[in-house]
């Protein structure tokens, strides 16, 4: 993760909630490491939004995750607690990534593009298609089974598999 | 907003939240303003949706939005907390509208017409698509952004701006 | 069908091909008769588009099917060879009616009202929903169903029916 | 409900909530029932989720219901509080039964089958279109139909209706 | 392919063109042999429809396909001239399975599973839903690329490949 | 337009046919621009698909509307015949741009991105949002409106107009 001059380099903004950060969202910034020089994968902490992993467990589990994403783009991790287009305004990028699974993620995000586009017309929204092999992993659904004791390590790298199941014992302990 | 006989003026329901009145409302009030003789604006205020706007608010910000859509067809506001097919019969509207945006849109509304139609088979239900450069505008992100801070002035008319920032001021203050 | 005053009386176009009527088109009139004094059934004849029945076929067919459709709106069958816009205008139409039975037909009829507002922004397209029963009818397989020698009168009224299998007929002897 | 020999009869799991039962649901049911030799009605009693029929409210209804659904399979009910895969193995299902009304419906349970494919290749989701007829049912829009007094007899078996109507009539007294 | 009893074995009609076979196709095969004792791949050699691919070449390459998809279903190879329900009771079948990929293939199913239960009540339509990895693969689109030199070995098995390349050149020899 | 070094240069394609030009697709390019240092529009010339506009006519509608695009990026055109992957690989892009307006071209899109992304994985295919106002512009609308006489200057630049009126001219004349 060096750093790259922020003037010539070209960022991108990759926002949510990464709770946790699935393989979905990896191929996401794996396809988006090869387009931009800098991604910095923004960790939304909205009020009223209760995670199930605490900002630092997802943001280390994301670093752990770009380690092996390649040396030509730099990530990196960052909160956010505003609008998403100031958050990448912030950052000096001028795109806002966005990975798209089915019509239902479509709808949605057209409706977030368009309302973004207006709020800051100078920052993009970029479409990336899910790979054929993982537009069915669902970060509700990774919580729910995980929850059941479902075995989740198909659908999320091990470090956030590992932290998800810290988190589901901290909640049945309350 | 003049009063037409109810014996031969046409009358169509248009039902929702309006918490508040965004501009994509406005345009299916406008269109059906061009159909219609009478359309009765119907807030719903059942129990457990908790608005940001109170009832009088919305209504407020509707009645000052009705004064531009011109003078050929009457709009009027009123609250209803039963079935939208009730509230129909209830002011002798031939029709119920509703705006579509996209397929999520249009598989609940199909939904809704449908067991709306079972109901009340007299009723009908009337989907008005939503003008081109109106397609994204969501009420639920409206409050979202506002609540942020961000300016939403170019998703709704600036008296429902002006009640979602005293509404969200109130609920910061909770 | 009692003609109406031009003046007061609200009339709707209902363009399509009616190639044959099917039992969805008529569900689209009946819930458009009950919104509007007079509903225009515009045959498209274009060019290129070859027909499996003449106009005078489907004209027919149409208007026997509308004999049933109840007296509070006048039905007329017309033809049209140029733009639907232009078609609604020299019928004194105020609105399109088209009928919505999915996602697909609701994709490509966004688009088609998107265009026509941009080009008569006075005219205004209404989607009426298919009624739950009728749904899955579609005229393209009324027509591959009934070449096969399938039973398709369920899917379209007597008249309709019999026209196609002359049709067919037709076809056969080419 | 004759119980079928577990080595060669054929079981599918037809998992939901269940809250109430709907003609949404049956037909699934009486499709499924002309395919398989066992059909296994799971209700989930998951954590957190509160439903408006008791467990044995929402068991008797469906039991009840299964009775009009011919003798050539057998419809047993269960419940489950665990991963909807591990109900299927456990009753020696070889499939598991989604109806699907809309594209709403399709892009969830997509998610659902990719996850579950995953966890347990053995068992199948099976996909049986909702008939023409029910694409609208909604168990949601049945549950609010009823609380505000509207007659759901057209959406759900008599037995249903009744169960909710003495669910709404406690939860008004709480 | 052992022969099962038609009296007691569950049969059901896979229909298609298969110009050629696809992994796609491969998938609902193998998905469909885990839920029935025999499954009849129906090929379509319709009238106006010109495939690629011979019946022949079409059939040799299914059956080639079949020998590795295990033992439990018999697979059988059939073609048909008129309604796929006339084709689904000839060959004794109770079901007719169809894959779906995505919204598109939804919509279009539902049409054509509607039309087929409304000709033929007591044969059913099961969807068998895309294994995530294959989704995105397309009869149309292998054949596009196949004809622009393209590698299509990912895609189809290497009997359909070798079959296409034969159709290509003989198409650019016509 | 002015050539930028192709080793450090990011660059895209913008495959299509632009038969012709329309806002959508200057709408694509004009994000597109933001994002890249060089975009190569390649207007796609295969066997049996007949266009509208020869070659030259559309590459000098395109090159005439480019030049209203601002500097920062280099816009060229180009045509090719083959896979767009290779067409990809030839001009040294690493990214494919396509535009999304509704559900339809979603589905179609992920396919296409999906089969390109297994033939060369090196390769990213990009979606960009349609801008809200220019989601209902389709190219096949555009003609077909032109074709009846009516005016699509709304929905493509002058000179794409100008063109299409010629082309139109031509083919009533054979």
């Amino acid at each position: 993760m060096i750093a790259t001059s922020a003037t010539t380099a070209r960022t991108a903004l990759y926002p949510g909630t990464f709770d946790p950060l699935t393989f979905g969202h990896l191929d996401v910034m794996a396809q988006g490491g090869a387009l931009f020089d800098r991604i910095v994968v923004a960790i939304g902490v909205h009020h009223g939004k209760e995670p199930w992993l605490s900002f630092d467990e997802r943001a280390a589990v994301i670093r752990d995750a770009c380690a092996g994403l390649g040396a030509s783009c730099g990530f990196e991790v960052a909160g956010f607690d505003g609008l998403v287009v100031e958050a990448a305004r912030q950052h000096g990028a001028c795109a806002i990534l966005r990975g798209l699974r089915d019509s239902a993620d479509f709808d949605y995000e057209m409706q977030m593009a368009g309302m973004n586009g207006t709020l800051a017309p100078d920052i993009r929204t970029i479409f990336l298609p899910a790979s054929p092999g993982l537009r069915h992993v669902s970060g509700t659904f990774v919580r729910q089974i995980a929850a059941l004791g479902g075995d989740v390590s198909a659908f999320a790298p091990a470090a956030a598999v590992a932290a998800l199941k810290r988190a589901i014992k901290r909640r049945g302990n309350t």
